[in-house]
């Protein structure tokens, strides 16, 4: 079960200026409670599906079987999607598949195909991965909500084309699952007309809460995760966060740690450091899941706030060689929440060395998991001596169950944190205005006046140039 | 040649707010001269040596060599390094290699070996690694300046012994390569011992500088990276930057704006967000160089100053569906540095859909490469719509050269910005406290006090989990 560790985010334990002090934390359980049962009336309502995703049986049951097929008849896996139907499949096979899975055989990969997530639109990605697949033998998993995604529906168009120019008209479509809205947009309605397997994307789920869906799952039980296990998991930790009280919801303690540090603290960032390499994406995931939730110009009731927390990923124990310094010696504008394992998946002793080496026989006989978790310690505890507030989200290992628990406890540690805020922690009104200039710059129908405006932005400014 | 537009971060263009000053910025005059001969004068007495790598012509005759006995000899390079010692080479490799470089036949990468840089010492990781590894056609290089680093020692003492196991004692030189100190050290005095090719890392150039040196071009060029050209760049760099006038000095312009951005204008990040993939891990290895040299708790004259700016990396167009929200939305506490390139090495474009789609046919006719290109523009007018400070390094491709240039402007720029804040950019002390708990905690005879005062430390927390 994953422990929250939140001692070093406290005024006793750190001091009061940078932490939170328990008479403050005692006197939030009412705010607490009233956060834990806005997202209950949310899903009640109907407003959000996420807290819903871990238990669809029968999506689970399909998956499995389309899985199986994908995995019998293709040698390459590609999903097209960018952000939300992205981070989710990423996050996951960094997590739960060998570190190498695309260069092992596919006798050592159990039959399971490689996996790719080009994910940015840049041509030199795309083109470079033509350069490494056989079409005959890859399906392409195209991802977007609501079908018409610029960057995925771009790749999709250029991946359909190239299709039917190796493969025949006919046969496009057999290379093909669209994972979209259940009725509307345009790759439904391409589906529907060319005949590819489809998989729904419910529409009260939005794409940074979507890793549960067929969205993240698909991908993950084709490179053979159990994702059965993932949502035992996001079960068992939905059913601790039953709670309205933050000593038993680990998610809401988390939310009201994060919130006081953010607010009364000043804590404008909040460092995501997992001190295990398969963690490192479900770090870039939350990346998104926080700052595109939490990051908003208006609260509920349509006052300018500006609120949000920017969400950093670090690596342990790489990053003690790049940020540490800062994060020790710099402004104390951070909380640094450590992402830790109890038991690593193998074990790597340390050999002696036969010359007895001036300074490296400390390490002898250690094994390299003892030192990481010493490097983690040693870390906290440098922070914790120089006053910078810290916490510890602890996983018995990385496995299917402990991911979707760790998955599970964010998303709701987010959606908590949404309603403390007082803002909306499922929408992203801040990326319309950046979709419309670049329609109008691409010379969409209907948007010539944001065209327009963008020229006269570009036109009014002075540049300086070196 | 590398343009530097600082149009957005000036308030004349984003408000006087969040903007800087003209007048403001025309009266560092003398400061910028300052810190430019400040770095001058630390070249020149020898304390930094950076500056001199890239007139190295002997370095790089005999790297070309290496690398071609190298090539030749070898399937598999891998690097055994953490941070300075890694970050640069992994930001050569996603520059200039092909995107799936280890992916692709060996006749497609032109002879040259694959390439492997573990990084992190997760014990999963490296396991992972000897899973895919043929040790008889497998070359590591061992890079660690000091020649005791925890992590790189102990990811050696490893490999050296399965060599050994599965090679026998007389082969096992052949297949280590040494960079680290010309004299100190225990990699060094092991390397003399058993007959090791080895390399030098100059005193006077710490990690984070050294990408130029030996510890980043011998495996640029055993991917087959032109690193001549690399140098080329960084020579053409630093002739600019022979200026002490910011109107012709690029890095001593970025130096200074984002000085000001920081300290009058309270941008506590930077976020560097390359429209490259190529370009992701140059922002990672600039994350390093920028924290590490800038975060300090005290002034060259010893008063407490705890300086420091957060450096962030981001992509685009993948951030636009993560970060944007809050970058456009969120508080207005950061500079989002873009780093463009005016030509992609390869076009691809979005062909026509047959039936018309909805909402598509703006697609159709364009290319990838038009499309990026307008997120980044789309992009960057948001922000300047919302009053948020940006700036846009433009290459003119990412070739060796531009990525030489690149680099070197990035260094030069944190050197500058390091007499500006009069701290010094090229120590570490606050890693020194978190080294040493690690080696109390690993039985390090010597550290008994560190082992006991962390125990203290730990014993006087009260503890609060969930």
């Amino acid at each position: 079960m994953i422990k929250f560790d939140y001692s070093n985010m406290m005024a006793e334990n750190i001091g009061e200026e940078h932490g939170v002090g328990k008479g403050v934390l005692d006197g939030m359980a009412e705010r607490a409670r009233r956060a834990h049962d806005g997202v209950v009336a949310k899903k009640e309502s109907g407003k959000i599906g996420f807290l819903d995703l871990p238990y669809d049986d029968a999506l689970v049951a399909r998956i499995r079987e389309e899985a199986g097929r994908v995995s019998s008849e293709f040698e390459n896996f590609v999903v097209l999607g960018i952000g939300g139907s992205a981070l989710g499949n990423i996050a996951l096979r960094t997590a739960l598949n060998h570190p190498f899975h695309n260069l092992l055989s596919r006798e050592k990969r159990d039959g399971r195909p490689r996996i790719f997530v080009p994910d940015n639109i840049d041509p030199d990605r795309l083109n470079g991965l033509f350069d490494i697949l056989d079409l005959k033998s890859t399906v392409f998993n195209v991802i977007t909500k609501s079908g018409s995604t610029a960057e995925t529906m771009s790749q999709f168009m250029i991946v359909r084309d190239r299709l039917m120019q190796e493969l025949g008209r006919g046969e496009m479509p057999k290379h093909i699952i669209a994972t979209t809205d259940v009725e509307k947009g345009a790759l439904r309605k391409m589906a529907e007309e060319e005949g590819y397997v489809t998989f729904t994307i419910p529409a009260n789920v939005g794409g940074r809460f979507s890793v549960l869906s067929s969205v993240g799952l698909l991908s993950a039980a084709v490179s053979g995760i159990d994702i059965g296990e993932l949502l035992i998991g996001a079960r068992n930790m939905n059913a601790r966060c039953s709670s309205p009280n933050m000593a038993d919801n680990p998610a809401l303690a988390g939310a009201v740690l994060h919130y006081l540090s953010r607010t009364e603290k000043g804590k404008a960032m909040l460092v995501m450091m997992p001190y295990s390499h398969r963690l490192k994406d479900v770090a870039d995931w939350f990346r998104q899941l926080w700052a595109e939730s939490l990051g908003k110009k208006y609260s509920t009731g349509g006052a300018v706030v500006h609120t949000g927390q920017t969400p950093i990923k670090a690596v342990g124990a790489t990053d003690q060689h790049s940020q540490i310094q800062l994060y020790v010696e710099g402004p104390n504008d951070k909380v640094v929440c450590f992402l830790a394992v109890e038991e690593y998946n193998s074990r790597v002793d340390i050999p002696p060395l036969s010359g007895e080496e001036d300074g490296l026989s400390y390490l002898e006989g250690k094994s390299l998991n003892e030192l990481i978790l010493a490097e983690m310690r040693a870390t906290e505890l440098t922070l914790v001596k120089n006053s910078r507030p810290n916490c510890t989200i602890t996983m018995p290992r990385v496995d299917a169950r402990s991911v979707g628990e760790l998955l599970f406890m964010l998303e709701l540690q987010t959606a908590y944190a949404g309603e403390l805020y007082n803002i909306d922690a499922f929408d992203q009104p801040g990326v319309e205005e950046g979709k419309q200039f670049t329609y109008g710059l691409m010379g969409r129908e209907g948007y010539e006046e944001k065209r327009a405006e963008l020229d006269d932005l570009e036109k009014g400014r002075i540049t300086y140039t070196v």
